[in-house]
């Protein structure tokens, strides 16, 4: 029941999140095929963002769905996450609108950062609520992709100051190892 | 259950994007019905996007209500539709306000076949997850539809070289030809 | 099941809707209270709008607990409704932003009565569907409110056209009309 | 059935709502790290805001929870609370693009109290509707706490017009007082 309402509402911030993005993409005032070229930087922009999006959705999704019990802190473990999520469109939009200058891209970066820390203190209080034998914590295990995840970023971000791409380049990777289903997991929990 | 979310989550994504194609529509600065007069390229936009995009709700809200079980391929596959969805209000916006012109007639047919693919693919998950007999896959059956579509917005799309408003007509024709109800299939599968 | 599905659908429109309107209200430049004054008209238009979706939401919401059975006509009955629904901040907006001048506030009235309208159709599409003997048949017996508002609505056009500010006071009329529950309805169907 | 979909209805104007407030944080047109300083008043109003829609939402969830019966008042009582929430983000960009100056300030601060009269009444109605000796009137006992909030952005509004910073301070404190659980509660109302 409570679990349920936390799901609907966090359906609705993140479908509202993944779609004010597109928002962002400014039409252009003439109507010539050429004034789409210089908006490449902001539709590779909103695939990215939109991608990390719908691989939060997906998480969130499955780790909720293991979960069964929810507390008064879980509310706000799941708000701080929606928070960060919510400055995704903010971040997109001004690297794209830069074409990928320095500190669009670390801004950028920082962001993903704050996400997946937030992803990872959610996934530590629905542990401690369930327990640490439950199906939740064994399915989660030592969450090796998430702190990876951390790691690329804080590396994206210093290869910034040297090229923003290289950067971007990165989160790339973690984008792609993220959306290549983790088999391993999925066999260890039934209905995951 | 995960069925459950995944229309939520796509209810909430659809809603958005059908709704936020009328914040495209500028308020005019005058207060004479003479400012309306102009507008009427981008009204015919939306009411031909909204049509569009009520089609999709209808077709994958009967989709997933014959479909039984969701895997993680089909979470991305139900993504990527929405991606192309997404992308309506921008090819929409563009196309309205430059009034049926050349490059953003052509650039709306291309998000319109994109979508009907990404339909088509989320289609043929469902039906593989669901096995061969299932009711979903007699019910869905050849796809002529669909395939059809495809081929009328390619044709829609050379012709938009010669005159954009006879892109803009097929694009109609295969609206109508979606809004007016499937009978031969709404009787082989009850309930749909 | 398919009726849930529709609920949250609409929901999620209505709920876009009745907040978008929000984002018409420009944030003025100056941190002066005398900023806010010009800004009443824009206030009284939301406010308004924001009531009649109200109305709407509320009134969708008992249609649909009486209603037992959906089909695809119904789908698109209510997809219409939510069209018109759907212009409503556009036609609040260009209200408010004009104060309250001629074509704006006939344009508010005619998007008020196409919602009338298609609001009547949806009802009798559903009440052909459960059968005139239905409850939902009972409930809405003559629909003399509904009627009476187009009418009202028509003549607050007519009135527009002499004064403004004259129309606008039958469009309250009608919410306040609305607002005040039908406590004949709510005894004849339990549950309501 | 009627309380789920007024959870759903509010869980989306509120989702919308805390989600919008970021379309208001303008993307600067530079790509230095300089053009996010002067954004720095907008991102505190953000964050503020942001924790004050989070904690409505868990008390309105909290609150729906142990509500059991719903009627045609409280639809309205709910919306009316969804209403001066739905200022919330004009009030947020007004007070964060000015800096915080007095006005502003003082409008954010009758945005909240408006809330707290809101939620308050929303609150009344359940308990009027629940019975005095329910569960739901003893879980909310005396209300000190919202009484308290409404006394309190009194008090700041007042200091507002000899120092707005002092108003801010406030909003803060209030806000930390909701977001620290009331384990009184909590402990009262077990599934709370």
């Amino acid at each position: 029941m409570k679990k349920g309402r936390l799901e609907a509402f966090s359906d609705g911030v993140i479908a509202i999140i993944i779609t004010i993005m597109v928002l962002e993409m400014h039409v252009p005032h003439g109507d010539s095929i050429k004034e789409l070229l210089p908006m490449l930087p902001v539709i590779i922009s909103y695939v990215l963002s939109f991608v990390n999006v719908g691989i939060y959705w997906n998480n969130h999704h499955h780790m909720l769905y293991a979960a069964e019990k929810i507390n008064g802190a879980i509310l706000w473990g799941n708000l701080h996450l929606l928070f960060w999520l919510s400055l995704l469109p903010f971040a997109t939009a001004w690297m794209g609108e830069n074409h990928f200058a320095q500190w669009p891209v670390i801004l950028y970066g920082f962001v993903l950062i704050m996400n997946g820390i937030a992803y990872t203190i959610l996934c530590r209080m629905l542990i401690k609520e369930a327990g640490e034998g439950s199906s939740l914590a064994i399915a989660l295990g030592k969450d090796w992709k998430g702190k990876s995840s951390v790691i690329i970023y804080s590396i994206a971000i210093l290869l910034a100051f040297f090229n923003p791409l290289l950067a971007v380049g990165l989160y790339v990777v973690v984008a792609v190892m993220w959306f290549i289903p983790d088999r391993r997991i999925e066999k260890k929990v039934a209905g995951f």
